[in-house]
């Protein structure tokens, strides 16, 4: 069967197992390097396609921008060894087929065949791990081409960094404002002051990651940053156009130099799905918490793998580097026979957009509502530090919960501040299983430098169970004219942040327990203040005195910052 | 049994509940505003000694060091409202009964004596809450006075900044390197220059958070910036000198203009004692889950009561700003029948000290082997984002766990970097009472200008996991001379690190795989590199080659940061 001839020498000592690791990407490399160490006696074959791999590709847009000089930092060490073809060899001890493209996979025989060039062969194997990672989605209908380019690998980086060197770009297009389309858009814009028109089919950006409160915070601070940002915009048609592009996307005509479609990824599985192995729901390889495959001794690993959503329970694609790094180890360790597994995710992801962090863990209201739960969002604006400290920034959070079971289903946060410190908290939690109750007992590390007394996480959590006490937010968005608004801050801050086109009732906070005899009228009210604290608090007097009443989530901070109001942020 | 004539006046409204709270502190206060808030139509009376009140105490060094400027900032609203005795009254609805003493409790008739000046009254109460915080300890047989002070109150503040103003102040002895004596340090040292001796009982600063391997970090750090300090130096006696005082710590003699005394604070537990309350053996208020103290209707919250340890299960005294806010709101949750609850507490703690960031959560390894644990250590270095982020910092990373059981027990981390992060996501990893394995399986929020792709947390626990193979760490700080010494870095990188003092063979990283056979000799290895990651790599080649190796954990970075290696860190 094994046909010794075709295939590589045996690396001197490997005497055991032979195992076959498709894709050296991040999953790939990371597993077969670690099982090598912990298995030297073993034989890891790494078969790659490019010359070029191991680059940390959530690095590019940065190379594009200009934060990182030379691309190949991107694929160096910490102490900057170039991770090449004879770093694995000869450093790592793997056996690397680079320039070979696996074609075919028998999971009956255990045999990969491969090809480079013209030259066939095919390799034998006791465990096969399928690491063949995710390819960027195109524009259905719209042909990729010069105009037409996606950006996921270090060419398209490179050619796309030639043109903005040669002073070709002076207006490009990105057609999806997921975390890919934001980076790039100020990758384009803050280094090399292109124009930039992010459009978005759906109604804000991020769409996949956040809801429409936080999205706004997005969209806002790419538009204060001069990208233009069209939503509700799907890409009907892309035209050659003057040297350049035409694009109709939902009521909008944009003409670009090129268009850089940043629409997301799918799953690289041709190669499992020809050999029988079973593809999931998602499109991506079905696996279990061992990362075993339906083939007996084929393994995925990578973002060409599923993993089963922490909330909802569903196997999903999540092609996050974090995941995929993991998976690697725990898949190595699997092999090796060192107990491990690789359970449910969060989902949670990081994303800075320009002066902006974004963060989100666990379900979206809008996600949730997809999967079938019932959810409820509430919201807070926060300083992220104790509020006397000299430095402190605003973070925006939004929670997401079951009201029925009280089970928590996601944090999002959005601001200048400390974002991803509560999204990483919060994603411990979120793991657990566990209730906006168990959030509210959040423990953390408290000194003014830091966080405040209280974190904004927690008292987040607070304002989830201050619903259960009649104490609703309204959406940060939502329109206010239905209401009789209360507007509770002190005059100072009200010509900051300034409540434009409806009628107000100002009483300054300190001064309303004595003065709710003048709130009469038929309307609800709507309490409003900068931060979404002293107008809940305010609610339950209003409650007390029999007032129907709720407040404005996130105060006028969240409000402004996201382009509603009388004037912006600047 | 009431005296009413001599109580204050109903609030209007007020039928139900009366709730006394000895102590206008974080928790007594966030306990009274919540309950009002829940309990509109309950009395609530606070009774505090201080007409100034309500300081946020964990921010006087700010104060003192000139980064706040104004002190009564501590005291104010996030929206500028001062806390005094007619906020609480007017916004907060509470009754203040401010520059009153709580001299008695009678937990029978239900009953507090309170006096003010000559007067004397009793007031009854429904549910009585202690909140009466804890006091700065005094140096065992010496007096507190002008020359000798503490550093616990805004008067206490305001003393040392009026002799710094005047220029009284040209060198500051510090008994004590805790939290509060390491951030009075740099008070004292970063504005006012003064020069500052920081005198140590233990054999490092910060003893009772972290083990020494991080102490030494914090007294390098101390040391950069100018400080002197004098560890395993218990103060034997101060003197009165030359309008200064003289004191004798350790083998030291030290002049200086003042001794502040930070050895810590103990719970004010006289009057719950004296009434028969349950004192703990960690000396304060003994209270179960509920915050309830042994004393029907008797509850404690805040610095002067207990609070269970994740780790150990034992009740021990932790008194901390964000406990004691959180335990406020728990309680006025528990009293008006809101389902509640506080549980265990890991003690995370944070702590800026110059440049340096010190955050622990849980055990030390010496706490642990105090109670009675059998605890392990290891030790790494990283990079806090992408290492090709422009803007990096190093982190050091401390992880205890137990061996046997793979009980994670603790985290400790000082560097740059983004410290707290870590150990607030540790701590919710600790507080589920799980191991090292689950620490592994670490997932959090991956982008490079916040993180790598693997977490510097989770590669930590993959080095408690690596001792499970044999790879085996020695202390940052451990000699070095019983070893054959083998250094793997670049060379580059041991010019800037240099390994002094000691036989070193050298052989980069990359080149170790094929140059095995150069290794003989009698003598265990000890592997060298820059953060203790490719030297762990190492140690496994070395015993598949059959030698004896260990490596050195957390790398030269620690170890040069530690102050130890011929050149310092600058």
């Amino acid at each position: 069967m094994t046909r010794q001839a075709d295939e590589p020498a045996p690396f001197p000592g490997a005497t055991g197992h032979r195992i076959v690791v498709v894709g050296a990407s991040a999953a790939g490399l990371r597993c077969a390097a670690r099982l090598k160490r912990l298995r030297p006696r073993w034989q890891v074959i790494v078969v790659e396609q490019r010359e070029i791999f191991s680059d940390a590709a959530c690095g590019l847009p940065y190379a594009l921008s200009g934060d990182i000089d030379d691309p190949d930092d991107l694929r160096r060490t910490s102490w900057g060894a170039l991770r090449d073809t004879a770093f694995f060899e000869e450093v790592k001890g793997l056996q690397m087929l680079t320039g070979w493209r696996a074609i075919a996979l028998d999971p009956v025989s255990h045999e990969l065949t491969v090809e480079s060039g013209t030259t066939v062969k095919t390799l034998r194997w006791d465990e096969l791990v399928l690491a063949t990672g995710a390819r960027p989605r195109n524009l259905s209908g719209v042909a990729a081409g010069p105009l037409v380019r996606t950006f996921h690998t270090r060419r398209d980086m490179r050619e796309l960094k030639e043109l903005l060197i040669h002073g070709k770009l002076e207006h490009v297009a990105i057609a999806g404002a997921g975390a890919v389309g934001c980076e790039l858009a100020e990758a384009f814009r803050s280094l090399w002051d292109v124009d930039v028109t992010l459009i978005e089919a759906a109604p804000w950006p991020l769409p996949a990651i956040v809801d429409r409160e936080v999205g706004a915070l997005v969209a806002a601070e790419l538009r204060r940053q001069g990208v233009t940002v069209l939503c509700n915009s799907p890409v009907r048609s892309v035209a050659s156009r003057d040297a350049g592009v035409q694009i109709e996307a939902g009521d909008h005509t944009v003409n670009a130099d090129i268009i850089v479609v940043a629409t997301g990824v799918e799953p690289a599985v041709e190669l499992a799905a020809a050999a029988g192995v079973a593809i999931g729901r998602s499109g991506a390889i079905a696996v279990d918490q061992n990362l075993a495959t339906s083939a007996p001794h084929v393994w995925a690993a990578g973002d060409c793998a599923e993993v089963r959503h922490a909330v909802t329970g569903d196997p999903v694609h999540l092609p996050l580097g974090s995941l995929a790094n993991r998976q690697g180890r725990v898949l190595a360790n699997i092999l090796a026979g060192v107990p491990d597994r690789f359970g449910p995710a969060a989902g949670v992801i990081a994303v800075k957009i320009f002066d902006l962090t974004v963060a989100a863990t666990g379900c979206s209201a809008t996600m949730a509502q997809k999967c079938g739960l019932n959810p409820k969002a509430i919201w807070l604006t926060a300083e992220d530090r104790a509020h006397y400290w000299p430095e402190t920034d605003d973070i925006h959070i939004e929670i997401v919960f079951d009201p029925a079971s009280r089970e928590l289903l996601g944090v999002a946060a959005a601001g200048t501040g400390d974002v991803v410190k509560r999204i990483d908290v919060a994603t411990q939690i979120l793991l657990q299983r566990t209730t906006v109750d168990q959030l509210a007992r959040l423990e953390h590390a408290y000194a003014p430098p830091f966080a405040p007394a209280l974190d904004p996480l927690g008292v987040a959590a607070f304002v989830a169970q201050d619903c259960d006490e009649g104490v609703e937010p309204l959406s940060p968005l939502a329109p206010l004219d239905g209401y009789a608004v209360l507007d509770v801050r002190e005059p100072s801050e009200r010509r900051i942040h300034p409540l434009a086109g409806v009628d107000v009732m100002a009483i300054p906070f300190g001064e309303l327990r004595g003065r709710l005899a003048e709130l009469g009228g038929n309307r609800p009210w709507s309490v409003v203040c900068e931060r979404g604290t002293r107008s809940a608090e305010a609610v339950r007097w209003l409650k007390t005195a029999g007032l129907a009443a709720r407040y404005l989530g996130g105060g006028m901070i969240w409000r402004v910052a996201a382009g509603l109001g009388e004037h912006s942020h600047e």
